[in-house]
């Protein structure tokens, strides 16, 4: 590492830890690309480059040296926390870049803050861009799905350089240009809600066949790679097949068994939440399966509550197609999640002025990431056939495959709630469903509520105008002027 | 009104809309108090002082005057729209008000905005306190159920003005000092939060007893003012049996009718499951609820949705005990919306260094506000009984009125998913209840699918440390050091 440097890098990366790095990797591996590095403490950096001197790194050891380090337009992938630590590398790199020049964060920022950070850098001239990259430490090594926001100006010299390194389905790299400032960010943080709904919805399942079903984690597991066959087919099945089929070594038990089941959570799940609240937008499965993670974390109460309980429900006996109820089950409860999710996409682009492509991302969401499966084809077809459809329950596609599921789908929800079994994620969406289905809901009830004790006026079914009725006086109607008050 | 005005009156009123003046007029009434009132607009103030003039109220046309009608430690409560209009009126009497005098916020700030202004304004001497009022217009007038927070030593001088107009139940005025600075206007928001699962949960029974029972909407009016007399007693059950009692004058069809079933919100439900979300406090009830009302304002989804289904499941065929078992299923979900509102005042507490008396809460809200109930009371015994419980579930009243219900409510949700009648909050409630009583959950399976695609790692149940399966590897277990990366 000298002090000069020749520009000869087209791609750099700041932050090497195992992301950081297995990305750095990916992207030498590649025709074309030449790869600058920089980490904090530069022991990283030369644990990198020694290890591995088939990526050619060009390393530096001062931010300075780094930056003298690319070619223009300098391009830099930041993989570093979350936080205070990107804002002070986008701080000292917006210091050294020049007008044109490109920083990418790629780490798992809020889209709030990417939205701030892409004005004030984009302030000096420089280009910035919020990119989602999902798949973990595998998918950055072998290629991610990525969810770049941002201009397009910076998408035309960075587009090629993420393609060279993103998760390739059918020959279509996945990776698009989302949409300006956050919209890669927003995408990438409904990417992880519809996650946790999916890996809830898996769970419930696994749980109906083994204290309903009576099945063992064995059987579970080969139930799971035959659904891997069919509609089902997801990275997440696959490898829940995976984790039910693993035996302890230690105790010779499931290991699903020895496993403490208290479910761990990273914030994005939350953070769809709170912002589909937000947008306005009823992302049921999604909550149920943030809520699902927070009960089980709370030993404190599980504890006492099972204490206090002397009798547990009997398990409902079922036939031999109780399995295949559930797959119906999981399958309509998924189908619903995603046209959660994906109503949120809409509702957030709308909110943020963002121009995106819905069956884009179900595009770029077939490979390289947690959620990739076979399912989002038939979610790029959906958008592809009418781009306008206000929910995935509308295509036709979908709404028969809840039609074939749906006795299938009452019957589990039924059955788990006589039988005990939690079943927050399918019985949500069944709510969802249902409530998108009544011709009338008791909405209509909460407006005469509302009306009656906040006078928040109500809408009439036969005539326009916002009325009051006087529940305190003759309880004769009135026509209001203006909104509610 | 003089340009000099006499230092006469103990309580201010600053901003005289519709619950501004009523609250004016309700503090007006009580003995001992002089009211002083101060509005933008100086057309208000004369009408109400001309309307009321039984009030003796000593009005101002200028905030100079209205300080100086004052007397000290001065205290004005703030009664304008929560946001830009507050601070500007927190900037102007601060800048007149003297160390010891007293600001209160009345409206209904988010908790975060009150924990920066008290900050703010108590750097200057000045005494700022939040406060969450609950009933409306008519709690107003007649009686609120008010949540303080700020310091001690302001409420020395508030809290005997607050007990004089509150609401009073056994002999006991619905006020109490809620805990420091944001305290009162975060429990004010987990009141509003419970108010909506609570009208949900009240409308899926109406609509339970409706489609699936049969009973026309003055039959079910019969019904709720039934349940009234019993466990279930409280003000939004009284007011329901008005509501579907009501007969619409222009069409003779009932009320409920006639209304549009897309239900308005107006942000404390949201802010709610928020909070909760941050806290880590599995919210299920209240968040169905605010989902229920945001899927029925979204018409061009139903719409749509509803055109593509041809069939509609059957309607289970219930015995005559259906309505006693829609009771137990209510009474049962709004236990487990309350413990969850309670778990949420509990986490917050904790949060943000607030000392916060459960059972003062539950005394409170027995009167003026809008989930006023007998119900109520059973909190309050069950926090004196042990102040120390992790779940009112777990208190001896509360786990036998599950056990009690336990089994209808187990039939309804049942029935409803067989019938295709949306259920989000009972079935929530349901799992919510079901999780904590299980003996094992499947988060056991999600922390091993989350260490199988992220290596965020696992505990074990039979050993401390956490520990990492090479999934990728030969799937031997090692132990990690520290926490999850």
């Amino acid at each position: 590492m000298g002090a000069e440097q020749l520009a000869t890098a087209n791609i750099g990366v700041v932050g090497l830890a195992v992301m950081g790095s297995n990305l750095a990797r990916n992207l030498a591996s590649r025709d074309g690309n030449t790869v600058a590095v920089f980490n904090r403490s530069p022991e990283r950096t030369r644990l990198l480059t020694t290890e591995h001197p088939e990526s050619g790194f060009v390393a530096s050891e001062t931010i300075e040296e780094f930056v003298s380090s690319l070619a223009r337009p300098r391009t830099a992938i930041i993989m570093v926390q979350a936080g205070a630590g990107t804002d002070a590398v986008i701080n000292q790199l917006s210091a050294l870049f020049e007008p044109g020049d490109i920083i990418v964060d790629g780490g798992n920022a809020d889209f709030h803050d990417t939205i701030r950070r892409e004005a004030a850098v984009r302030a000096t001239g420089v280009n910035f861009v919020g990119a989602g990259i999902s798949g973990g430490e595998e998918g950055a090594l072998k290629g991610p799905s990525i969810m770049p926001g941002g201009s397009v100006e910076a998408y035309t010299t960075l587009g090629p350089i993420l393609e060279s390194i993103a998760a390739v389905v059918d020959g279509v790299p996945c990776v698009t240009h989302v949409g300006t400032d956050g919209a890669g960010h927003f995408v990438k943080m409904i990417h992880n809600g519809i996650e946790y709904a999916d890996m809830q919805l898996i769970a419930e399942a696994y749980d109906l066949l083994r204290q309903v079903g009576g099945h063992s984690p064995a059987a579970i597991a080969d139930i799971f790679a035959e659904w891997n066959e069919g509609e089902l087919e997801s990275y997440l099945i696959e490898i829940t097949a995976e984790v039910l089929r693993q035996v302890d070594a230690k105790t010779g038990k499931p290991f699903v068994d020895i496993v403490l089941d208290e479910a761990g959570s990273k914030g994005t799940g939350v953070w769809t939440v709170q912002n589909a609240l937000d947008l306005g937008v009823p992302v049921g499965g999604i909550a149920e399966a943030v809520f699902a993670r927070a009960v089980s974390s709370h030993p404190e109460q599980r504890g006492p509550v099972r204490a206090g309980i002397t009798a547990r429900p009997e398990i409902a006996v079922v036939g031999h197609t109780f399995h295949d109820d559930v797959r119906a089950a999981l399958y309509a409860s998924k189908v619903v999640a995603y046209a959660q999710g994906f109503d949120a996409i809409i509702a957030g682009a709308e909110k943020y002025n963002w121009n995106i492509d819905k069956g884009a991302i179900a595009t770029i969401w077939r490979g390289g990431c947690i959620i990739r499966a076979q399912f989002l084809n038939r979610i790029k077809d959906a958008y592809a056939n009418d781009s306008t459809i206000t929910s995935l329950l509308v295509d036709p596609y979908f709404a028969q495959a809840i039609t074939d599921g749906e006795s299938a789908w009452r019957r589990i929800v039924s059955t788990a709630a006589l039988s005990g079994i939690p079943v927050p994620g399918f019985s949500s969406a069944l709510s969802y469903y249902d409530s998108l289905a009544s011709e009338r809901l008791p909405a209509a009830l909460v407006q005469g509520q509302r009306d009656f004790f906040g006078a928040h006026t109500y809408k009439r079914v036969d005539m326009p105008g916002t009325f009051h009725t006087l529940w305190s006086g003759d309880r004769s109607e009135i026509e209001t002027v203006g909104s509610s008050h």
